[in-house]
């Protein structure tokens, strides 16, 4: 079953669309009052996030109100190191915390990859149940963190101001730290091969925390993991592959690089223009992004002129508004306004139709 | 008086010197025992900051420990804000908060630069004592916030996660913003050229929230006040002025820019390569930086190894050591290692008077 509206996949494919795609990272989630009243009958967090019915009702929420080209799986990325038994949970207010961090090379030789259709079952449920809500109205994309972004969370026990044990264990024990990557790694390709079967139509890794590497340890500790994800998830698969997007936040420096990664499509934040983005990857990916988030807290006029710039910033170097999918260049903050959602969606078509 | 170790200046100078001169952003802090029972003394961290003999006792205690070539003033970027009437205070445990931020412009109207020998005299006596007892030793840094990195604290209140307020009156009120920037700037040159007159011998802007901001933001909002204060110093001094040091976290992307906004030295984080810094910046102002705080999280081999990779990073692409200020990419943190600076330290000077 192909999408009704495919805009999205055909941006990600650098096909010729009527007009810009658009979705926006975090677009389900507690700036939404129904998310919030969803949330509140699952509990908790994880008690949403593991609850195929609510996950999809959340999943939907945002396309009933906005006129999104796209939905995205609600989950976590941590639901990898959970199914590990690291033991995630969310204090109420604060960020993600592991009970049982990793530390050592006896913490690291405890892991094995998950089993997808028991221990990570509940994803994979809500994937196919989105898929049969969605009717084919837009895409749906499934995702995971990074290896490295995961790892600095399972080493960390948690958020990290400035990542002290994981880089500690970069300098000084680098081959147990590759040990470990490895093995999430195996578990990210084997997740998101999971949920391409359960029936997911792009796919997204979420490399947050690349950004915070020198560039001699981005080069040996994210990047070829992402590779790798890449070159395994495209194997035994024929030309009409489902894409894969590596987002990652401080990236711009690599865009060379991640253009070559093998992914169909690099997201950027917004810390680069998206003309710069497309001069230095050359037309060899899609582009995802790249609005400062930000940019939701302005008035309607300021959203749709920073619309526009993102646009035509993308277009001026491409020569044309194909292989660009809109986005913001990060996720979406509680305490935005959903109205402003819609001006930014409805530009973003607008501006783009205009000019296709 | 000149000082009796002059590597530093030199350095910034682009002159020869006979080993890599070396400083870490927040050497004096509470890494240190010392600079805890001092703090204790002075019973808060403003107490601290506004008694010069108490602010003079800890910039001098990192030296008394390390072969450091500069002393920087102990102060607070947030000096100028609150001789504006913001009213500063730290939390135990949090950042810093100001008891009225700048909203609207009625609050931006009733900002005035303040006067230096007055308002914040605590801050020119401080230099004053410190040159005395230094007495040649080192040269001593004085220092201050970015327009930019001060309107952040002014208009949020504190620190922020997203810096929602000043991005909002960046893309609404651009003007408004601009105003304050104006006076902001205004202060920070008068400052400098207080602390240059009571005895600084090379001052540095910390444009530490510069590196949040969307290329075409940065380029309104920081960079075009990081030129005026350069300027602005730079009027009515010799060939032999002060020199100025523009440190900024996230500015490699405009490395290119700042090298020529008229400052002597860029200082750079560590999501550049020195090698790349130094290309992309053409020799045409001295580097200060730039490893990542975390090495010294390290085994002390590993920040051996990281030292030496920094420094041949750079004198691969200069072709000599010469205008290189060693320094981490950002400052430190409490719960660093002492004797790992020192390994650090004297790293530096044995790696690179062995090439010299």
């Amino acid at each position: 079953m192909t999408s009704k509206n495919d805009r999205f996949l055909r941006a990600l494919r650098r096909e010729p669309v009527d007009c810009t795609p658009v979705w926006l990272m975090r677009q389900a989630g507690r700036y939404l009052p129904e998310y919030r009243a969803t949330r509140a009958k699952a509990g908790s967090f994880m008690g949403l996030a593991t609850n195929p019915e609510l996950a999809c009702e959340v999943t939907l929420q945002p396309l009933e109100r906005f006129d999104l080209d796209a939905a995205i799986l609600f989950s976590d990325i941590l639901t990898i190191p959970d199914a590990m038994g690291l033991g995630l949970s969310f204090a109420e207010g604060e960020g993600p915390r592991f009970a049982r961090p990793v530390r050592n090379a006896s913490d690291v030789a405890k892991l094995a990859v998950p089993d997808m259709e028991t221990e990570l079952r509940y994803v994979m449920d809500a994937v196919r149940l989105i898929r049969r809500e969605l009717g084919g109205r837009v895409p749906l994309i499934g995702f995971s963190g990074s290896p490295w972004t995961l790892a600095c969370y399972m080493i960390e026990g948690g958020g990290s101001d400035n990542f002290s044990r994981i880089k500690a264990m970069a300098f000084s024990e680098p081959a147990l730290l590759h040990r470990l990557l490895s093995i999430v790694t195996d578990a990210v390709i084997a997740y998101l091969s999971a949920q391409r079967a359960a029936g997911a139509q792009a796919l997204q890794v979420f490399d947050t925390w690349g950004g915070v590497l020198a560039p001699h340890h981005y080069r040996e500790f994210s990047l070829p993991y992402l590779a790798r994800i890449a070159r395994e998830l495209a194997r035994g698969e024929g030309s009409e592959r489902t894409p894969l997007i590596v987002f990652g936040k401080g990236n711009a420096p690599y865009l060379e690089e991640l253009s070559d990664c093998g992914a169909e499509a690099v997201g950027v934040d917004w810390l680069v223009s998206l003309g710069e983005a497309r001069r230095r990857t050359g037309g060899k990916v899609a582009l995802q992004g790249n609005l400062d988030p930000a940019t939701l807290y302005a008035s309607p006029e300021s959203i749709r002129a920073e619309a526009r710039r993102a646009l035509d910033s993308y277009a001026e170097v491409a020569g044309s508004r194909f292989g660009h999918v809109f986005n913001l260049g990060h996720g979406m903050s509680p305490d935005m306004d959903p109205a402003h959602v819609g001006v930014l969606v409805d530009a973003v078509h607008e501006f783009s139709r205009a000019a296709t």
